[in-house]
């Protein structure tokens, strides 16, 4: 009976988690590890962010729905990884495994820009639960005198996705309420354009969103690296200073400290095709926590996104692969993953398609229309009624 | 009884008496005076410079309809105001107020630049209806040998909208003749951008006109200040000389002489949000003769519209807040204004819809059809009925 | 009887035969020279470098066509022509003539760029039936092991509706064979922008072909020389190096060698409007045999396109202009002709009109859609069964 760790209990690591269980039923004893007790259904922290959902809304206790599974669950920090003597490490003491899926996500770099992030900083984010019912607070405060708002990603970031769909959020919301002429509204990105993403854009991406800004009235600063934030504004590398009464930014993302020595210098994960580890063999990783090269050097550093749907991919390649070399069956071929990605905008959404992630692509797809936002709204019920009842596939 | 003299018969003179008339009764004895003593539907000016209106198509005889109302009418210039001892100089003697309504347009500065304009210069304008139908008589001597064509707006133009509208109906009628191809027609402007108007664009303005641009093979050139006119040639600051047959241009526009001492340097006047002089409680000044700051500065000189829609809505304000403070009732409180504009663009038009008029805007429409065409067309008519029945609101 | 002789056998030569025949009949000894026994459909080679036609599908053997309406055919190169004897030299003797019409086409000038073209360079071409075969069958060997493309023009070429055509020809392809993510595909152009197409540009041509490329995920580079082609490099005049599996670039053209000394200094004729060689009374020029200026000078040189629509309406006005003088009536006025292409883009395809051909136009036409890929595939048909019968107009 194989011992296999899962660290991480969000998308990657109750995904793996559950499609071993199916694939090797009693031929593996799996334990998930993850400081968080209940899994969050990340995509819906910007709305959570604007009042449109609660805590309890989009949460979902993991350790009932794992145990249904015979999947054990220990809520504990894992604080390192020995990948020579395959042990991992955690306040709850260590646990030995033959197989490790590394699905911890991304460790929130906000030292690395003066003033970032909604604890040592100035600025907002919605990249977690805490975060993200802060940042309601601060848009009920902001409501009751609006000014500036700046938005935007800083240097190093590769998750741009929710800071448009804040963006364009905001816009609603503020039109909704009609005083969408009271909020002078800038964004700042590190992309060369608008509509990059990180993954040198897609398709039309770059006019298209362009032209939504310009109907929105949306100013923007591209290729921009931020010197600092103080408490009402924010500093440009090039010594432009704006002023905002609220802002959001995307942080950089790093591999967590607990198997940053498994990756590269920011921490991410080398894996092969298999997601695999490119050194020790026994360990895969899957998500955020692994490292993808860019397609290209932007002028200001940017890195490639991993949205929730390419992590389900990888987590099912992953598990895959291990249940097959347990079974001694010939390895899955590593296969090219794609991205969908459906992308708030507020009263509307926008289904974005893209095989593979990177250009040249065989697929690349934006469309936009209220069966998108309605897509959206149905897929967080559905994902997490298949959490709930620990399916990683449709039966 | 409040005696009040408006200054002005066109769209902020007429519609200020018509309102104070309607609100105050005989409350007030009102008067209005104006050099011109038919009341001109100016937005359809341009279409006598091509010959789609004809002079009586467009005029009112504005005595009999404001005698109508119980409203007196001085046909003379308007020579200078007194604020100190509230008294207007006319060349038919003086008149003493309690209450100013500066309605008197613009005055065209077509000294500001070297061979501007059709009376010491070698451009059509078609912004007085003489102008316009000289416009007509260039157009019918061009027709019979044509070549290049310039239209534009010479550095520090704040009113755009009729030297766009001048082009397309010119592209439009020289199709209809299938002469097009034998007419270059280039555009020149001080504007940042195509589509700039004045107002910082308007949604997504400036890719609609280059694209309309494109597809009427019209070049274009931005950012531009003027040298100078000579018959055949105009000069760019940059030393580009580019010839034309025939050349409309929009020019500057000033404080007229008789109120500049009331006004800023460029002789506009400072008003409140109730369109009330910030130094002179009892002056009020509505339309092109009022001073808005520009939303940004741009590379080249421009100011802000003022539409005959935007005219109308602030004599409104003005006119009921002299009646609130006659009559002792609390004041209005000074309201947002936006702008509605009806672009012609020879077989077609747009609608334009901007609110507030300068961003960040609650509301950014640009929507272009036949449907708009005929909108405008209708709204002529309308307007000039009201207008021959003394109404400021419809009943 | 005059004695007219033709040189070529593609559409203007055969157009201008046929025509000749039905305008003079008995009047007229008509002979065609040209070195090709075959009318090939020209704009089909695209096709058949990627195995959508075969060459019998597209060609036609001129000899009957010809002597079923009466007139001679000498299949022979022209050697030269002494406009002053009007005599045209072939390899098969000497031939006089009343009336000479040089419908001779072009010569491509792969020498004027290192390591052009497919006979003593790396790159491949669509421009006559033998290098389109070749085309095939270096896509065939491509497929094997795929790469990155390399598709465009080089500095001076004039023709470059084929080049986007086997463009999105390709990609099509690729799409359909679901490998297109396995293939970089870079466009390199003298062009200033893209859809410039040497007639600077067709209405929106710029932005639509953006938007094509973008939506195709195809790079661009506009506004370049090529310094040399090596096997498996381009490397532009600014230094870079793009590396590819498989290149097809159009070549520069100039005038053939017959007749380059009729011509200017690239040897294309210099004709009046009725396509009269402006010296030579007697001899008339139509299609890419012909001058035609240029409307803007480019950064890096281009030319004008001639397609095949121009060439036989070109044909036409020259047959007439004979004719005419023949008879001793009235000569045509010479009319401004217009374009109208329909260029494939794979699964679909644009119908483009330009009237004039060059700017400014009165017509400016692009629309795309399944119906002009239909049209293209019908006119194809309709043209060749147009030949076969030796028509020059519909009966």
């Amino acid at each position: 009976m194989a011992r296999i760790v899962v660290l991480g209990g969000s998308f990657g690591g109750l995904t793996a988690a559950f499609e071993l269980k199916r694939l090797l039923g009693k031929k593996a004893e799996i334990t998930v590890i993850s400081d968080e007790d209940n899994f969050i259904f990340i995509p819906s922290l910007p709305w959570l962010s604007f009042g449109w959902r609660r805590r309890e809304d989009i949460s979902l206790p993991i350790k009932p729905v794992l145990e249904k599974k015979g999947i054990a669950f220990i809520h504990a920090p894992a604080l390192g990884v020995d990948p020579e003597f395959s042990k991992v490490f955690t306040s709850q003491g260590e646990f030995s495994y033959e197989y490790l899926v590394i699905a911890t996500g991304p460790y929130l770099a906000f030292e690395e820009v003066a003033g970032l992030g909604p604890e040592k900083g100035y600025t907002e984010c919605i990249f977690t639960l805490p975060q993200a019912e802060r940042a309601f607070k601060a848009w009920q405060r902001f409501l009751e005198d609006p000014g500036p708002v700046i938005v935007g990603a800083v240097q190093g970031v590769s998750c741009f996705g929710p800071a448009y769909e804040y963006l364009f959020e905001l816009d609603s919301e503020l039109r909704k309420r009609r005083i969408r002429h009271k909020v002078p509204i800038t964004f700042i990105t590190s992309e060369p354009y608008l509509g990059h993403f990180g993954m040198a854009g897609l398709g039309r991406s770059r006019r298209w969103m362009e032209d939504e800004f310009a109907e929105r009235d949306i100013r923007f600063l591209t290729n921009q690296a931020i010197e600092e934030f103080t408490p009402q504004e924010v500093r440009l590398k090039d010594g432009t200073g704006l002023p905002f009464r609220l802002a959001m930014f995307a942080p950089p993302m790093k591999g967590v400290p607990a198997v940053k020595d498994l990756g590269n210098p920011r921490g991410f994960i080398p894996v092969d095709k298999n997601y695999r580890h490119e050194r020790y063999k026994n360990i895969f990783s899957v998500g955020v926590a692994v490292a993808i090269a860019p397609p290209e050097p932007t002028p200001v550093p940017t890195g490639v996104p991993k949205t929730g749907y390419m992590t389900v991919k990888m987590a099912r390649i992953a598990a895959l692969t291990i249940a097959k070399e347990i079974r001694n069956e010939p390895l899955p071929p590593g296969e090219e993953i794609g991205a969908i990605c459906l992308l708030d905008m507020g009263r509307t959404a926008a289904y974005m398609k893209s095989f593979p992630v990177l250009p040249p692509r065989q697929e690349a797809v934006i469309k936009k229309g209220l069966w998108a936002k309605a897509l959206k709204i149905a897929f967080e019920r559905y994902f997490l009624w298949k959490m709930r009842h620990g399916l990683s596939h449709l039966p």
